[in-house]
């Protein structure tokens, strides 16, 4: 296939997997266990069928929605990605830029490369996302370091009480310790010299911008799991997300949420939304995909909390999917972090220009002009 | 597999791709986003099963048909494709006179490379299709044109507000502008001299023959994108169908109807016809097969109005299938194309003899001797 | 794969593409269009599920079977394939040897190599396949010459009226005249000098056996065809059916019945059995597996007369499911063939020997040790 | 994909290819037929879909669980393999280790290379696997072996009155006599002389080693095919089993039970336990997946005997999955003889580990922390 005008996130994937080295390529790419989840979120999204409606005015189709009380000229937001300035030189403030130009929010990991203020002085704000860590101390610093900042919308991730089992990283030893794992990542990295040159050399400060304080010496990704190992708290429970809520005076989002008696619970500690997610297939393989959950979440608590959706996303015509089984808005992942990887601030610009494209057109041929007014009678379910 | 005597749709696929410049071959072949309507639309129609019958007498196996009150040796009709001009040397013209040849009616498309009295003067007065435009003057001087050539029979096309995201063509760099895109298609150009030499030097002019009062300079399909986005009206309603209906004595048949409101609609509006299309997939990807759709519109609207089926249709089981789900008869698309391609008009007469001696087959193992006897009973439903 | 020592169907079919002549290969492998009926055959029979028991004295398993009044070693017959003989030198009767060693009855089609005389001196008198033909005289001597040759049991095909669209053998030129496909032919024989040498010289004459007197100069499969073009007769209808049951003292068995009411109009005309049959998925593509209707008639039938099944069926453990979904016994088509071209007669040995050991573990592991105790309680329904 | 950190079986099974004689890894990989069982054992567990919970206090997630009466560290003990030992050098003592070293049972199969002696003196007295023998002394002389070696858990196989029909041994001559099978399986044992130096040489000696009474010559796979089918006797029935339950005074488990009907005579012929087996796909193709049998099976005498389950588990997950699905446990086949073929015990020991993380982690996101109560409403049987 054609790569030189990449038209879909699988052309910007396959870009991604040429200028990356391939450990990198398959940490962003790669989901728990066999994948299986990773799957059927695109697979169940895809197998959602659409009416088609014609004669309809829709000359004046409009794809403006509104994400925690944010205008957006899209039902979308990126998702927060860890690391994701391994993958382009200050990656996280290109892909900010890309997104505020077109109109649409970013979401800042806490274990980002650029700081909270270098992605903000770069665009505007984003939404900052965070973990529950041991030190609650360093979570009220984080809390106080992004309202410092500007953020107002706080997504609150909550399905990560572990890492996942990640086959492709055990794969290339990056659980393993010792010299030989490293000569092999090493020689990966030899093999993209553009890479080096670009990101590794041209994009430093390689470390966990926001954790400077607490992972002083995070230089690689072994680092990062070994702090997430230390600092990650499975032991955190409804009664914490109380305590967070009480310190965080901005929106907050509960990420991670697959199921509607935790969707109900979100609501009653206060959260504003929620963000349907199984953080990419990253996490438990075996769960439902986002797709399948997310109407009765929709159902349950969408009169009380704005509810989103992520994992699998791969289109406009997705996103329309997606508010037709009852979202507002949805969470890109992956896809922004390949188009970064192979044309940095300009291919998140064109994949986003491409999805408001592709929205635009199924709202059209659906017969839509608002994107409120998107809802499950666009599903076609007699076919 | 053996190409040497092609023998079905995808053998000629197959040697078309082999002759043509390999964006043209993309651009005939491809559908909107992922392709899952059209690989939909050819799946639904092979996934329906047939009932045999033995011992029935079918030493008098009759494949006649009326469309649009014309009598025809096949209950079939060649599908409106724009620029099939560029697949041979003055292609429509070809098909036309193979059309003629073999019993059916060829449709002619706006935006064809001969003009309407070009393939008149080779055949016979070729149905006539249509899309609306925001030049309404064009539009009556076109159905004009379509009267004083002899046509008869309007296809009306409704389901192109907009052009769909054909990724194949944004691959290619069809939407891109610049050197680069044009040289990377020179390229694919000069891979294909016969064509070169075939089409594009002894088929001249290859421009848009319906059109050259309206698109003077066209000269390549991005020209023909530019046009239409420029004048492809996304504010078209029934109200313009109306308007339409006024304009025109001949028969109108809507083409692109998808849901059974929208049937009931083009008879309200006083359509003789509708054809069940979603244009082959190449419009919303992810709206349901025509086979899917079909029973229920040819149930809703079969009485009162003419009811034909397009998209996936791939050879004369398909064509029975067809009728066994309501259709009066079928337009194919892509198919003639590519045996046009392949071998120019003996190409396309070719496939209509393989296809009328399995639509004769199927009638004799199913038991059936005329084609409005076929109905839902000659599917098998049990199995 | 290992194909040293060839251990199911899909290991004798490889070896016979290696030794046959391309198109002689995909004459007898091919199906009717896109060969989905062909493919349903072997898929619904595999989606079987069978219940496992444990425990049951199985000492004594017993596959023995009466098919036709006639005591079998397994419930199963060869199947009646025209110009077998081309497989192997003298096919037919190497075949015969082989189904006689193994206890099991062989049928030889109206349109073998070797004459029934041939093949009844081989072994004991084969089952007779016959067609109906425009020169009910020729049917009359064929009736005559099967008795005399010592048949008792006529099976009579009902479901070719026409030959089926077998695009494999379109291809390779079989419909075409003239000089190119005969070259083609002629090529792809001389890469096979070993059947040259072996079937084509050593087992001459490769005429039509039985048609000697119809068929004067038939030397190739497109003499065939066009005999059957001329002959085959699409206007048969159950009153020459019921002529020909006048004309037959010995038992008849109507082949190709696939639809509960044709079986019970043979039954009624007085048929002793049926073979449920698409042909091998060689007719009309699109009609239902043999083992998707086999139940229902079964049931409807299966006390009246001996239901038999065929197409699709791959092994022992097929042969078991075949009597689970009701019927009496199976007739192997094409496997026999492949064995025959692979090894000849000690290939059809050794695949009767391996079926019928699958067929005793299965009757073992199912906790059965009669053919006729085994029915639709030893299928797993459940799951 | 990178196998230098081999992450699941399906790597496990990659590197045992790349080490093992390519008849001896087909003789531990292959199952029955074409291994339609053997795929859905896999494809069916993989298949069920668990429900993720947040914010419940997973700090203290505990992987413990009682099977037969013997406190393990997870709820799984490794299955009965015969000649495992062929895999590594010394194989079944190796593995008992791992397995001894990770806290969990090891069963030696009645025809291991080991003998019981060895592999209770290299790690803990393993439970015992025995098929019945028609020579009862032989069998009585076996328990008491046992009992002496200070086994107290007896896996008694019901499932295999033959063995199957294993194509890929067919296709290797495992069958056939004579001179040119031994030749084909000895050039591929001298394209394995890592093998050859550290088992075959190295690991000597290679014979049944609890059964140098019963087959004394006995030195490759054809001799061990020979010895069961002289000794494996198909006329076991529940009366024998009764009469086994009186020669045995400490745990019964009666493995290969797939039917609802059979595990109820378990419980009723006094066996403490049994295991839910079809083989791992070795003996019927064409029955149930165990995944698919459990259930009803589980509720049907899970109360009364303890319910363990093979077939297809292949990880951490699949191991929730039976948990969930009412088995008290699991026994893991291939995967473990894989790792031991790829690395000896560190590889069993490694993959037991990778296990643990992985059913840690599913209880960690299903919000569960004993294994005792995960049970069916961790399963998303809603999408
Ligand atoms: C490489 C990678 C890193 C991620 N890091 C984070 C993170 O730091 N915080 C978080 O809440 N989610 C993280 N996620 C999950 C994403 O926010 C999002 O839920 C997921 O990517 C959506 O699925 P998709 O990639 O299929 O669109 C990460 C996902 C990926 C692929
Ligand atoms: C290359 C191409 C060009 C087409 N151009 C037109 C057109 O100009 N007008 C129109 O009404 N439909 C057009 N169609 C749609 C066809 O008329 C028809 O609906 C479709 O091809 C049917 O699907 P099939 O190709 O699977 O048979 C076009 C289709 C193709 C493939
Ligand atoms: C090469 C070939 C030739 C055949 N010729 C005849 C024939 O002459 N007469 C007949 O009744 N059936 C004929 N059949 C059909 C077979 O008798 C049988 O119905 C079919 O092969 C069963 O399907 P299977 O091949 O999947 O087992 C033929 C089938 C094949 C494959
Ligand atoms: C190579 C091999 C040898 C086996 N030998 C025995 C055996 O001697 N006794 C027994 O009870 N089961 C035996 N089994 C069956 C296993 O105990 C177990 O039921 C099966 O492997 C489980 O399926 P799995 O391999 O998919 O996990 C064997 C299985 C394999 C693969």
């Amino acid at each position: 296939m054609s790569l030189h005008y990449p038209a879909a996130p699988q052309d910007w994937r396959r870009l991604a997997a040429r200028r990356l080295p391939r450990f990198l390529f398959d940490y962003i790419d790669g989901g728990a266990n066999d994948e299986r989840t990773l799957a059927a979120n695109v697979d169940d999204l895809a197998a959602l069928r659409l009416r088609q409606r014609v004669l309809v005015d829709v000359a004046q189709v409009d794809t403006r929605a509104t994400l925690a009380g944010q205008p957006c000229a899209l039902p979308l937001a990126l998702a927060p990605i860890g690391l994701a300035g391994m993958a382009a030189r200050r990656g996280e403030a290109q892909a900010a830029r890309a997104a505020h130009a077109a109109g649409v929010p970013f979401t800042l990991s806490t274990v980002s490369i650029c700081p909270l203020a270098e992605v903000a002085a770069a665009s505007v704000p984003p939404w900052f996302q965070l973990y529950m860590l041991r030190d609650r101390g360093a979570v009220r610093a984080l809390l106080d370091d992004a309202w410092a900042a500007g953020c107002r919308t706080l997504v609150f991730t909550v399905d990560l009480p572990l890492p996942g089992m990640r086959l492709r990283d055990i794969r290339h030893g990056m659980a393993a310790s010792g010299a030989r794992p490293a000569l092999l990542r090493a020689a990966q990295v030899l093999a993209r010299p553009g890479w080096v040159w670009n990101v590794a050399l041209r994009g430093k400060p390689l470390r966990f911008g926001n954790l400077t304080a607490q992972v002083p010496g995070a230089r690689d990704l072994n680092a990062f799991k070994a702090w997430v190992d230390a600092q990650f708290d499975p032991g955190v429970t409804w009664k914490d997300i109380e305590w967070l809520r009480g310190q965080w005076k901005g929106r907050l989002l509960l990420k991670g949420i697959l199921d509607v008696e935790d969707a109900r619970a979100a609501v009653a500690v206060g959260a504003e939304g929620i963000v349907v997610s199984n953080h990419g297939g990253r996490q438990l393989d075996s769960v439902a995909s986002t797709a399948a959950k997310l109407p009765a979440i929709a159902q349950a608590v969408g009169a009380q909390a704005e509810v989103l959706v992520d994992s699998g996303v791969r289109g406009g015509v997705d996103v329309f999917k997606a508010l037709a089984l009852g979202a507002r808005g949805v969470l890109v992942g992956r896809p922004w972090v390949w188009a970064l990887a192979a044309q940095g601030e300009a291919g998140v610009r064109t994949l986003l220009a491409q999805w408001q494209r592709e929205l635009l057109l199924a709202m059209t041929l659906a017969g839509v002009t608002r994107t409120a007014d998107i809802g499950p009678r666009h599903l076609d379910t007699d076919s």
